[in-house]
């Protein structure tokens, strides 16, 4: 008998607690199920064997005694939570799985971990996750065959299914809001033609590359805050050119690039009494001031025409109306979030969309070869979303490995080797996640 | 006999420690001064009577010793340091006096400041200090006229005396340079007909106000951060107009903006192996690749003339050229303040300039008036800086106010009311530093 603890039953966490469930009798595994309600897991699963516990995560001893005596502890909790009970983990000879990326306080662990014969296993989902153990596939396969690649694209989106678009910004929230308005922050680094480059945030949006799914389905690509941080990683020593990067449907980028410009993604700040003003004084406070009316003065500060597409997406979201803030004394990139996570709302009879798509050029025979890799996935259901299939599923299969003995390798580990990758993809492809070249 | 403790023996506080020795016996002091090493003092006080003690400022035990039984400590140690140091005076009962904003920590102590009668004066320098006092005196004034203040802008300046200019940027370091290089990140706030005003970084340098001193002498103002925080403290609340910024030489902020739009002020991440990219390569890892040199990318990309001043200011940084990068693993900005520490260094022949101006607008018997208040200030020489002598004796003075116990207030205070502005302002321009119409 072996005991999984999961920590976190919310939306994203559907998939893994049904994979857990199906297996735990074959597999002889005894599920804990630990979140704030009981409520937050889906009704799907009332009628099967698991544990649910309460507890007060930030109280040492009663996560202790939760975590002493599992086989494995699987934390779906926002990344910051994973330090706290990775450590746990360590004391008690417990190994760890999680879909984030790897923390500076979890790498500070790795000797430890190391050394006492654990498996600690992170960035296990979709991005990161899937795309690691598909691009890992094709470049072990090229390098194989004696290919020497020179360039490496890798786009994934979490987006909306074609046929559920219904507003101009074709996209809603199947992931945290938060990360979606922060997103890019900073500045990003790539490789382009073996030199460094950066784009601060101000040009993020409007750096983007054309994807193409097929003659049909376009998107647009930007590139993450850090897309070189994995070229050793990824054995792309001798690479030129590498970028990874963020899909979104068409014209996303350039409006949300005017959000960005005005600047009202920032959340460094807060505007006091912003619960006194409308949306209209909002987007005004950032504009020069005349007797123009605000969306004038929008697309004059902009030098855009006041029927451009981009202009109707930013009208869209109300920032042109005499609307009450609601949020009190909040940041600027907050009362943005409170707006989108009203506009931008899955609806029950919404599906999700995943896409991911890596292409690579390499040199093989004299010869330059480029070859594409795509994964393409609509959710079934508002519920049943093919985001938390993506993120759940890999770190089920991975934990089900673990627990197998199937994993020689032992330490703080990221799945970007063949026993990993292998089985993974694998099962993945019953449940309908399959690359396509 | 009351003690003083001074943190702190750098450059900027020569005139401070001038002032405490030269007023020392007729007042009954006792000075200690502590730094890192007695080198740090200038030699011109070597044969006077003070105390100089050197330990570590992190040890509890050492710190304590030596402020406790003294009257006042000053604190002239980065900004970061004060809360450690006024902790151990809250606890010892013993006051406190610094040339810095209040921080959040300053402010936590308040009630317990208050409640033991002691006082912790802060922002009784510069900027802040001689421009709180000078503008509270105007304020005080018009408004006991019956004046209505509608519009206060104000400005100041750290710069180079006009004839010792040898450089395109018409600027040197006289003040902290990590302070310089990452001045006015985030967002500005300010008033403008009555209503909020947010000016983003990256535009924030675009946003200049002429400002003139006489005929000949014209400046560029920049908004600060926070224009509106000393709304109420100013008596300002019904104001429609409120801007508080810094001065620079004209084409200052026109080039620098160009050095923060391309993106090299940015110190939130490092660049991996910064010493092995020359100058030229770091600038152009912000430009797009391509076969043109970088001059010419980078006056493409700001769609500037090659023969622009602005472009010539960029060029002679070096930021063209092949010169290696010394700095290792380093950020962006933490690159560009090295390369401005070699360019804008004081040279011994080099005496700096203090400027600063107020313009009120206010309405009286049914009229407008404005109403202008100018500093206008040469350092001695390099080391008699007026940046040393503007913000050491404000200080100063305030200390012998508060020893004397001509300050009757108590608690958390910066210099705002008369009993500091009065005898402050007064003995300043004993000292040349003397406000004109």
């Amino acid at each position: 008998m072996r005991a999984i603890l999961l920590f976190g039953a919310g939306k994203s966490s559907y998939f893994l607690i049904d994979y857990l469930i199906k297996n735990a009798t074959i597999q002889n595994w005894q599920l804990t199920i630990c979140d704030i309600s009981q409520n937050l897991i889906s009704k799907d699963f009332e009628n099967n064997s698991y544990e649910f516990v309460s507890i007060d995560i930030n109280n040492d001893e009663e996560r202790s005694r939760l975590i002493k005596g599992k086989s494995i502890v699987i934390s779906m909790l926002p990344a910051f939570m994973h330090p706290i009970i990775a450590k746990d983990c360590l004391k008690y000879n417990v190994n760890f799985a999680s879909a984030s990326y790897q923390s500076d306080e979890m790498i500070a662990m790795k000797d430890e971990i190391e050394s006492k014969g654990l498996i600690f296993l992170n960035e296990c989902g979709l991005d990161p996750g899937i795309d690691h153990m598909s691009a890992m596939e094709e470049i072990d396969k090229i390098q194989v065959n004696g290919g020497k690649i020179i360039s490496f694209r890798s786009y994934c989106g979490g987006l909306i299914a074609p046929d559920c678009i219904d507003n101009p910004w074709a996209y809603k929230f199947t992931w945290n809001p938060r990360n979606v308005v922060l997103a890019g922050q900073g500045t990003a680094k790539y490789l382009e033609n073996s030199k460094l480059k950066l784009l601060p945030y101000q040009r993020l949006f409007q750096k983007t590359e054309r994807i193409e799914f097929g003659n049909n389905l376009i998107f647009e690509g930007y590139p993450n805050r850090d897309s070189i941080s994995y070229k050793s990683t990824y054995k792309l020593d001798g690479i030129k050119n590498m970028i990874r990067g963020t899909l979104r449907m068409p014209d996303f980028c350039s409006a949300w690039n005017l959000l960005v410009n005005l600047g009202i993604t920032d959340d460094s700040y807060k505007i006091q009494d912003s619960q006194k003003m409308t949306l209209k004084q909002f987007t005004e406070s950032y504009l020069d001031d005349s007797e123009k009316q605000v969306k004038e003065k929008f697309c004059d500060f902009f030098q855009l025409n006041p029927n451009d597409k981009i202009v109707e997406m930013i009208e869209w979201l109300g920032l042109f109306n005499d609307e009450k803030i609601t949020d009190i004394n909040a940041s600027p990139a907050g009362i943005l979030q409170t707006i989108l996570e009203s506009k931008w709302k899955l609806n029950p009879s919404d599906r999700d969309l995943v896409v991911m798509q890596h292409i690579f050029e390499f040199e093989q025979e004299g010869t330059l070869k480029t070859k594409k890799s795509n994964l393409y996935l609509e959710g079934e259901t508002s519920t049943k979303t093919a985001m938390a299939k993506t993120v759940g599923l890999p770190l089920a299969i991975a934990v089900k490995l673990i627990l197998n003995n199937k994993i020689s390798a032992k330490g703080l580990l990221i799945p970007v080797s063949e026993e990993f990758y292998n089985p993974i993809l694998s099962e993945l492809t019953k449940y309908g996640i399959k690359f396509r070249n």
